[in-house]
């Protein structure tokens, strides 16, 4: 007795023994998925979706998915097994990548093919007969192989003597397109690195790769020291102009993170900084052009341009940034003065230029940045929403830290999380939105956005036990969300100004949606996929973010978190330069809207300022 | 009465009144000629043909030109009438360049199309309606104006806003290529120039080009501080090997005089050199590789192998040679280890690699190096020849130099010329030539390069009352040359050891020559045209050369004098772009013949140490 199994999109069917595990039947039919837990059933990321037949969930199964995901048939490859004949869909997400690419957070797989390779070359010597010069030993051994080589750095033809008498004429050749920029002895082809840098206004993250496999080998993240001249692009702006020494300190301080970054995560994976060769960094245009010393003062005073919107190749080594000398360094491409590479990035993420479909990028940062469009069109703004989602201007708001809550809720009773289970010490953007959502909800706060004092409570209020949290101070109205006694290190306080702020920065983001889609003559219903980014809208729960109308009402499954996309993005142009044209062709391809100039603009956002 | 006169080639055919000077005419006729000392019959260069009907000739022209070309029917533009009907050629080398264009010093026409050029743009500023970055203001200007711009140095970028601001957003971009490399406030096209520079062993000369215009600013040579580690280039190479700081301290010397060269034309021609943006340098492989700092120690030994071949693009600011910081760096491209681009810029000169005609072009330095060949195929070599011809290892040699005898005669009696007509104080190349060759017509050296005592003396030797200056001395047989009686500085004697010397160097070049076109399978009667090549050819007599056999004998009108043609070819390619390619083109071209491991080698060297 055997059973047929129908594997989907692939079409694969084959026949197996009743009952046998999920996992040997698909490697049976050649279908390869990760088990990034090593399917130990712990991680959940083996999901996969039985058409009809779904098996009775396991226990490991129940606790890592929903009850509406094991409904609609989604189990773990690693757990479930095939009790009769099935179809199985494999979603993208969940597949092996093949050789020479990468998966990335969608799933998208990623052709492993950078600007910068390694070459091995056993050379033939030259001899009386053949008195071929050392570099056009290096040309005649490349062309064999197909690759027409240029031109020459200066520091590779300074080696190249020695290195090529080195270990018997066996050498390294790097190559960044057409130009050789290094040499070295032996076969270093394993040894080829390169750093994809996403520079945030406030967190730089980092990422090491392994330009062979595509591999993150190590990531880290630290504080934007330029953070000491302001915590806005607009602060690090007005101190950039007003001393040319300034926009010295500051790209001098973004280098020295850098460096402290690519020290780190070399340490990690026992690379040297000389073995990498390539660095991709995606920031907004401010950081863009303090990166590369470029002054960003005319970014703040009207007509609010740039000094330049394009990508741009320079040597880190120029600018201090201690990589292999010749290392070659690529900034993202800008779309305006507020719209930058690290959102260019994001829509690379979300390949936002392929395809009909109508889609909608959220960056929500220090800034706020919004793009929507399909290949015909593509639309972006920014958002001066503050920093309120990053816990800045609130009481008692903190950056995603250990500590910091993430999760809120006061149905049945106040609960909350925090980041790494740590005694609460403050409230982080996802926190900010869970409570609003949830006191929104409990009539605590009303469409307007008021604090109710607890005479004035609703039964509501009284059933949840919440009005006895309601207190006066000398800020006015405030809600104890989480008190010593419930585990935290102090009493933590959400006020009324706390909702304030937090209904200026939703309501700069609900909208620029809004004007955005009115300029495209759609509608939110017509958005297919919007994708939340930035490392706020990893944490982030979608329904209460839609409650307090940050986001369109949406279906939920047409919401995506694509996490640090901006950093994704650059890792995307590091491994495969075909995404650095993509990148310049999408920043040329997008109309900047300047939402401040626009008739609609001070109602449209008076009206999103309030609560549905 | 009017006579009618036909100009060739072009065959415009004028009426003029019997009588006319010819300048008026020819300019009647439209056709512009040069008259490089102002038409005062001084310098000779306004040569111009007449077919039949030539007039008497001047007394300027009895003086500047030879009987022969006055024969010819040879004139002066500035000097002659037409006295009655005629027909009057025009040589090439005569003709004024049209505008953008500059004549070689064979007639040729050089378009003044170079690498970089200034592009001037008066922009029009951003606005809240039109937010173009300052970057993309330059783009747009430069596609209005058919110029698409790929990149921008980091400077370039750097500097942009402050520039664009600072003339009411007029401004110059300066373009390598498709490349921004700088930019300027206001209208600076006009101050945009160049450097040409031969790095010879000896001697490094440079010119400083307008690059508008094509136009030469100024010119200037300095010894080649390197000498101190020896004459040639072997002792550079073996000193390069000995340790890596002297291959460092090589280059730098070779740096600080090209400094001192730039330093010297810019005050001559009041040019800054942050002005220059180009830099083009011709020198033999050792020099090439030295100025780059790459070691030329394996040009050294066998197999004889230089490290790179290839033209080689670098930035000069990064070498430390002070020019504008981002000027562009080009070394011509090399041959082999022996024959570099100093040989590929004099084939540019000569049109080499144009048409089936065969040439030879020789060139005399330090070194000596033999081309032949045409379009379809070219053959170079390198002839140990010596510094012989520059004076060096000859008893009283010198450079060319104020007080070198450069020309020398003993028939009918010892007459001497000097360089500068100063009191001799040595002799030059061209003298020894002229002194062996003459020393040969009268017998007292014979054909086995012997100097005959005045014992042994023929008749001949008697007649030119030569015999009493043979004299023996401790250094063997002598020959009194120059005495103070004469107006020398000193009694200057020329030494058996000096004909052997001279013996070597022509053997050298003789037997290139003669194993270049074995190989080729032509004889010395096939060759079309031979240029002799560097500062020597300049002033050596053609008819000597052949007396003593350094040259094939080949009718005078074949043999062509083009001076510093490495220089020359720089410049080609520092005007125009073009003749980089076809430097590039023409080396890879080349084959270059090896002597020393010719079986026919020794054979046909021994056979050419002799006299005719």
């Amino acid at each position: 007795m055997t059973a047929k199994i129908t594997i989907l999109p692939d079409n694969i069917s084959i026949r197996i023994k009743p009952n046998t595990p999920v996992k040997p039947a698909l490697e049976k039919a050649g279908i390869a998925i990760n088990y990034p837990c090593g399917g130990r059933g712990r991680c959940g990321k083996c999901r996969i979706q039985f058409g009809v037949s779904a098996p009775k969930p396991a226990p490991a199964e129940q606790t890592l998915l929903s009850a509406r995901d094991i409904k609609k048939g989604y189990r773990l490859a690693c757990c479930a097994q095939i009790e009769r004949a099935a179809t199985i869909i494999i979603p993208p997400e969940v597949r092996q990548a093949p050789e020479g690419r990468v998966l990335s957070t969608l799933g998208k797989q990623v052709e492993v093919d950078p600007l910068v390779r390694k070459v091995f070359l056993a050379l033939q010597p030259a001899s009386i007969q053949c008195q071929l010069s050392d570099s056009d030993l290096v040309h005649t051994a490349l062309r064999a192989k197909g690759i027409s080589l240029t031109d020459w750095t200066s520091s590779a033809l300074q080696t190249l003597p020695a290195v090529l008498r080195q270990k018997n004429h066996s050498i390294t050749a790097t190559l960044a397109g057409t130009r050789c920029i290094a040499v070295e002895p032996g076969d270093t082809t394993k040894r080829l690195f390169g750093c994809a840098v996403d520079i945030g206004t406030t967190t730089v993250a980092a990422q090491l790769l392994d330009l062979n496999t595509g591999k993150e080998l190590a990531a880290t993240a630290l504080l934007n020291p330029q953070s000491e001249h302001g915590f806005d692009v607009i602060s690090r702006i007005q101190y950039a102009g007003e001393d040319p020494s300034h926009l010295k300190e500051l790209q001098k301080k973004i280098v020295t993170c850098i460096n402290r970054c690519i020290k780190a995560l070399c340490q990690h994976a026992r690379v040297k900084p000389e073995e990498i060769f390539h660095l991709v960094t995606a920031g907004n245009t401010t950081m863009t052009h303090l990166l590369l010393g470029v002054t960003p003062e005319f970014i703040g005073v009207s007509p609010y341009v740039p000094a330049f919107r394009d990508g741009h190749e320079f040597k880190p080594a120029e600018i201090g940034i201690r990589l292999h000398p010749e290392a070659i360094g690529y900034t993202l491409p800008n779309i305006g003065g507020f719209v930058g590479g690290d959102t260019v990035a994001d829509m690379l993420v979300a390949a936002m230029a392929e395809g009909d479909a109508l889609r909608c990028v959220i960056d929500i940062g220090t800034n706020g940045e919004v793009v929507i469009g399909n290949r015909q069109r593509l639309l972006a703004t920014s958002a001066a929403a503050g920093p309120a989602f990053e816990g800045a201007q609130i009481s008692h708001g903190m950056q995603a830290g250990p500590g910091a809550i993430d999760g809120w809720t006061c149905h049945p009773e106040v609960r909350f999380t925090t980041i790494g289970d740590a005694p609460a010490v403050g409230i982080c953007g996802s926190g900010l939105v869970d409570i609003v959502a949830e006191l929104l909800s409990a009539e605590v706060i009303d469409p307007s956005g008021r604090l109710q004092t607890a005479p004035h409570a609703t039964s509501r209020v009284r059933s949840h036990g919440l009005a006895r949290r309601i207190k006066r101070s000398s800020r006015g109205l405030q809600v104890l969300v989480a008190s010593k006694t419930e585990g935290a290190k102090r009493n933590i306080y959400f006020t009324q100004n706390d909702v304030r702020q937090l209904q200026l920065a939703k309501g700069a983001i609900a909208t620029a949606i809004e004007l955005l889609l009115n300029e495209y003559g759609a509608t939110s219903a017509d958005i297919q996929t919007l994708y939340l980014a930035g490392a706020f809208g990893n944490y982030i729960r979608k329904d209460h973010a839609q409650r307090i109308a940050l986001i369109p009402k949406l279906p939920l499954d047409r919401i995506q978190v694509i996490g640090d996309a901006a950093l994704e993005g650059a890792k995307f142009v590091l491994l495969n330069t075909h995404y650095r044209e993509t990148a310049e062709r999408i920043a040329r391809q997008t109309e900047f809207v300047e939402l401040a100039g626009r008739p609609d603009f001070q109602d449209t956002f008076a009206a999103n300022m309030s609560f549905p």
